[in-house]
C-alpha cells in the first residue's frame, strides 16, 4: 500500500522530464512534405521475387498504402510515388497535429507501413508470402512557395523517368539480351537518354514512349469531387405510397493519375491542389 | 527522345529543392528516446475485443513488435513498454543514422507498426481478425545525463502503476461489482492508492501486490549475454576417429523483464545499459 | 617544450567538441526578420532624461545605428523602427552568412549596439553623458510570403500608432493637464482611439493628425538609387586642352521614410523591395 | 479619427504573424556556451595600430567587456577569452531568458559590443581614437557533460597556445629578425612547437615559458567569494557613546585568471564552477 502511494507521488517528481521535449512546429504557410523511402528494398525485392524492372503488384501495394495514409490523415493535398518511395504533401494552411513535424512524419510512416503489411495479400496473393516486416524511413521538408513545391514534385518525377529508362534498358539487356548484369552496366556507362531509347528500339523493338505511364510517370494521388446519384424510396406523411427520389451528392474521393506533373497542364486542370502564394 | 533528354536535364534544374531539408541531428552525448503511442487505441481495443483491464495477447504483440525494432535498429540499449506505448532508448554514444532525429523516429515507427500487423495472427489467432491497419505516432526526446534518463523511465513506470491500479479497480467494479462505468468512475473520484487497494481487497478479495508483474510494472527489454553450448563432432587430420567437442559461445539476445526500474537494484544488476556520465 | 608539443596534440584531441554545434540555417526562399528590442529601456530613458513621449535625439540615434547595420551587413532590403525596437529584413534570396540564424542575429545585435554607443555623442551632445553601456536583445522570424512579411511590418506600424496615440495623450495629461501618472492612467482606461483624439483636441488643442510623422509612423529605411552628377576635367591624348565632362553615376543610398507602410501605395512606389512570391 | 480606430483593429488582424516565431529553447541540463568572434578584426587591429603579436590594451578592453557581460547577465559561471574571441558559459541549471538561444546570444553580443565601445577610451586613451563601430558575431553550443565542457575550454586554450607561440616567433622574425612577412611564413612552414621554441631562444634569447601568462593562457573570468570587512560606528539606544563595530560580509566578485584550465588543478581549486553530472 505504502509503495503505491510512493509511486503516485514519485510520478509527479519525475514529470520534469517532459520539459526536455523540443518544440518542432513546422513554419506556417509552407507546404509540409513527408517523404518515405523503403529500407533495404533492394534486398526485400529480391527476397520477394519482384518482377524487374517494374513489379505491378508492388506498385499497386505502394499505392494502396499511400491511399490508406491519405484517408487516415487530414490535410494531405497530393501524394506522389515511384519505385519504393512516396511523398505526401500537407496543405500549407494545415494545422493537423498543430504542424508538429515529429508527429506528422511518424504517423505517416506508421500508417503506411502498417497498411503495407495489412494489404500485402491483396496484391501478392497466397503464393508470395511476406517473409518479414518491411520498414520505411521518412523525413520532413518545408516549401514556402508553389514554385518550390512544384519543383520538388518535378524533381521526383524526373528522377522516376531517369531511373525507369535506365532500368528498362538494363533489364532488357539482361533478360532478353543475355548479358550479365555487369556487362549491361558496362554497356550503359556514359549513354544519354537518346542512346538508351535507340538500344530499346533497335535491339528489342520497344518504343519507350509506349511503355505504361505508371512506370514512366509514377503515381499521383489527389482528392477529386464526384457526384454520386442514389435512388431512395421515400414515403411522405400525407401520401399513401412510397415515392422514388433521385438524390445527387458530391463526395470527395482519392483518384490516381499517371500523368506528367512537370508541365502546367495538370495543375491547370486541378486548380484546387495548390493554395495561392498570396496568402 | 527529346523529351527524355529534357527531363534528365530538368532533374538537375529541380535539384535545388534538396537544400530546403533541415539538419535535425540530435545533440551528441545525450540519450535519444523515441516514444511511440497508439493512435485511437481506445477505439481499436474495443473493436478488437481486448480483455479489460489488461489483454495479454495485446501486451504480447506490443512486446513482439518492440523486439523486432531492437533487432533491426542498431544501438538501442533498452526499451520500455506499457499499455499502448513503447519507448526506445538509443545509446548516448550512438551514431546510428548519423543521429538524425527524423530518420530515427520514422524508422522506429515504421518497423514497429509493420511488425504489429505482421505478428498479429501469432497473438490473436484466427478468431480475432485485424480489421484495419492500426497506427502509432512518435516523438524524440534527448536526455543529457543518466539521472535524467532514469527519471524518464521512472516516470513511465510510475504512470504504468497508477493507471493499472485505477483500471484494475475500475473494471472489477464494473465486471464483478455490477456497477455501470459512470458509477465506477464516480466511486473512484478522489480516492488515493490506499483506498483503491482496500476496495480490491475487501470487495473482490484481490491483493494488488499479487497481480501479474507485467501489468504492474510493464515490460523492459534489454540485451543480455548468454552462453550457448553446442556439441560439435570434429575429426582432426592426424586422428582416425571423430571427437565430440563442446563449444561455448557468448551471444547477445534480447530479454524481457517485468521488474521495478525506479530503484537502484535493476541498474546495479545490469551495469552495461547506461554509459558513464563522465564521457 | 614538451608542454607545447602536448598542447598542440591535445588541441586535436579536444576538437570533437565542434560537432556539438547545431546547424541553424534559415529555410530558403523566406524573408528573414531580425528584430532588436532595447533591454530595460524604460529605466535607461529615465536615467538619460529622454523627453516624453518622444525624444528626437533618441529616435535619431536609433536610426543612425540601424543605418550602420544596413551599411555593414549585406542583403537587408528594408528596416523598420519605432520606440526602442528595430526590425531588419533580409531578402528572401539572401545567402549572407549562409543564412545561419545565429550569425545573422548576433551580428545585427552587435553592430547596432556598438553603433549606438559610438554615435551617442552626435545625438546627445556633451551635456547628456552615456552612463553605462546599453544593450538590446534580438530574435529571428521567417516569413514565407510577401503577404506575411507585409503583415509583419503592418503589425509593427500599427503597434507604433497605438502606443504613440496613448503616450501622446498620457503625457499631455501629465505635463500640461497636471494629472499624476496614475490619474492619467485611470482616465485613459477603456478609452478608444476616438476618445483619445477628442481629449487631445478639446483639452490641449492638439490635432493628432498634425503630429510629426516620425512619431506616428516610425521610420522606414530602404535602399534608393540616386543619380550623382559630378564634373570631371579630362584631357584626351590628342587634344591640347582639358575638357569639362559631366558624369552621371547611379549609386545606392539608404533613405529614411516616415510614411504609411500598411497600405499599398508605399509598396507600389518601391516595387524592388519585395521579391516575387513566384520564385 | 476613423483611421486610428481602423489601425487599432488592424493591429489585431496582423498579430497572427507572431506565430511564425520558432521556439529555440536550449535542451535542459546542458551547459550553454555563447562564443563571440570579432568581425574583420585583422583589419580592425591594423587600423587601430594594435601592437603585434599581443596588444595589452586590446586584451584589457576585451576583458573589461566580458566583465560587463558577466555583471549584466545572470548565470554565467565562467568566461574564457583569447585574441578577439570570448566564450561565456551559462550554468547547466540556468533558466535565464527561459533558455531561449536567440535571446541569450544576442544579449551577450549586444552587451559585449556596447561595452567595447563604451570602455574604449579607458584602454586606448585619447591618442588612439576608435574610428568606427566594431562588431562581433556569436553562436550557441550545448554541452551535456562536465567532460564535454572542459574539453571545449581546453580546445580554446590549446588554440590560444598554438596561435600565440606561432605569432610570437613570427613577429620576432619580422620585427627583430628583419624578415618580410612572407619570409617569416616560409621559415615557419612545417615547424613543430619545439622548433619554434628553439628559434625564439637561439635567435632572440627568449624563453617562451617566461612570456606573460595572459598571452600564453588567455583569460579566465569566474565568480569568487571575498570577505569584505568594514568598520561601522553604531550608537545603541541605551548607550551614551558610539561604538566601533567590525562587520564582515561575503560578496561575489568577478576575478581574472591566466592559468592552465586543461589540467585538473584549476577545477579542483574552484569546485563550484561546474555542477555535478549526476543531476
Amino acid at each position: 500500500v505504502s509503495f503505491s502511494a510512493t509511486t503516485a507521488m514519485a510520478k509527479s517528481k519525475f514529470e520534469y522530464v517532459r520539459y526536455f521535449e523540443r518544440d518542432d512546429t513546422c513554419l506556417r504557410n509552407c507546404y509540409i512534405v513527408v517523404r518515405l523511402d523503403g529500407r533495404n528494398f533492394h534486398r526485400f525485392a529480391e527476397q520477394h521475387n519482384f518482377v524487374k524492372p517494374n513489379d505491378e503488384r508492388a506498385l499497386g501495394l505502394m499505392m494502396r498504402s499511400a491511399h490508406s495514409v491519405m484517408e487516415e490523415l487530414e490535410d494531405i493535398a497530393i501524394a506522389y510515388g515511384q519505385s519504393d518511395e512516396y511523398s505526401f504533401i500537407f496543405k500549407r494552411s494545415s494545422n493537423w497535429f498543430k504542424r508538429r513535424a515529429s508527429k506528422l512524419m511518424t504517423h505517416v510512416a506508421s500508417q503506411f507501413s502498417s497498411a503495407y503489411v495489412f494489404y500485402w495479400k491483396d496484391y501478392f496473393g497466397e503464393q508470395q508470402k511476406l517473409l518479414y516486416p518491411p520498414s520505411f524511413d521518412g523525413r520532413v521538408v518545408l516549401y514556402p512557395s508553389n514554385r518550390n513545391l512544384r519543383d520538388y514534385l518535378s524533381w521526383r518525377q524526373a528522377d522516376c523517368h531517369v531511373n525507369n529508362l535506365y532500368n528498362t534498358v538494363f533489364w532488357n539487356l539482361v533478360q532478353k539480351g543475355g548479358l550479365t548484369t555487369s556487362e549491361a552496366e558496362e554497356k550503359l556507362k556514359g549513354t544519354v537518354a537518346a542512346d538508351k531509347n535507340e538500344i530499346l528500339f533497335s535491339e528489342f523493338n520497344i518504343n519507350y514512349n509506349n511503355e505504361p505511364p505508371i512506370y514512366k510517370k509514377g503515381t499521383v494521388l489527389i482528392w477529386d469531387k464526384v457526384n454520386e446519384t442514389t435512388t431512395k424510396h421515400i414515403k411522405l406523411p400525407h401520401e399513401e405510397h412510397e415515392k422514388e427520389v433521385t438524390v445527387t451528392r458530391t463526395r470527395n474521393i482519392i483518384t490516381a493519375h499517371h500523368c506528367d506533373i512537370i508541365g502546367n497542364e495538370f495543375w491547370e486542370e486541378h486548380p484546387n491542389i495548390l493554395e495561392d502564394d498570396g496568402c
